[in-house]
């Protein structure tokens, strides 16, 4: 189960078996099922999760009481409420389990340590941190350029692995329709 | 003029003298005027900018030959387009300076050398990326669930520094709407 993330850290860093048996004792690992919750809203957060196998969603409840998904994490993804969990605050976030999923946790006081026993990991974090804040800014880039049509469109060229997986009712809630309306789009593509 | 950047070094890592010109050393400084770009779409993305006095912003142009404002840089904060110059890719992005500023500017062979050199570095940039991506998920939430007019009510009242301080057609840029509509909504507020 450790070896997809000696994998994933390998393509920052080098760690040899010892340094990497020290590493992973600072994790825990956890089998989640299906529509298990690892955050729930207005609590702590606490934890930083890293996915082995399966998928993990982010959402929010809006004004309206709908899930609004804004994040997906498959294989070799962390996934966190960055503000609240460096800064340890109430999250306005749920994260929870699309698939059953086998994950990695990081508490933060874990990380810190495991950040100062091993100052290489601060490169594998910076890694891991800057190539998801460049995803995020090309995110952003399209809620704005994008109609929902066309960023579905986008979804299904670029991330084919994503929306084959996931549940269609969860594609909408990130793209922000009704699943209804999902559908239609489907329909209008496939004649 | 490094003191600045001398100073949001320190606030993550310590460096003594010597250090601290040997790591400045990698860097070019330069003054811009306003409207002056440091970067244009098409072109690849080389350079990582630092803003130690006055304000750059980023901006794509739209299918309607809009400008789109999707990032504003002021002291301390670092701009680029991370995913072409990490990748060394020709960039969808434009950066111009939106008022005569003073920046520091680290190439993308010069930040690999500098993270070479100095290992310490890697913590120094594992904050600034992971503040970064921090700040960018709750913009990702804010856009799913303001309305625009909550959107920039959000601004005046957390980032009155930007909303004071940025001309107002660069603000609607930002928020997404015309510079006609901004003012009517500022005249509503004021009423």
């Amino acid at each position: 189960m450790h070896l997809t993330f000696r994998k994933h850290l390998e393509k920052f860093i080098t760690v040899n078996d010892e340094e990497f048996l020290a590493i992973v004792a600072f994790f825990k690992t956890k089998k989640v099922i299906k529509k298990e919750n690892l955050l729930l809203e207005g609590t702590i957060c606490r934890q930083h999760f890293f996915v082995i196998e399966g998928c993990l969603r982010k959402f929010f409840i809006n004004d309206k009481g709908i899930e609004q998904t804004t994040e997906f994490a498959i294989e070799n993804w962390w996934i966190t409420d960055n503000i609240a969990f460096e800064h340890r605050l109430k999250t306005s976030f749920y994260i929870q389990a699309v698939e059953n999923s086998e994950i990695l946790i990081l508490d933060r006081d874990a990380q810190e340590k495991l950040l100062e026993q091993f100052p290489k990991m601060e490169r594998y974090f910076r890694f891991v941190y800057q190539r998801a804040y460049a995803a995020s800014q090309m995110r952003i880039k399209y809620l704005y350029d994008f109609t929902k049509e066309e960023f579905y469109e986008h979804l299904c060229k670029n991330h084919p692995e994503f929306v084959q997986r996931i549940p269609q009712y969860l594609i909408a809630s990130f793209l922000g329709f009704s699943p209804e309306y999902l559908s239609e789009i489907r329909k209008k593509k496939r004649s």
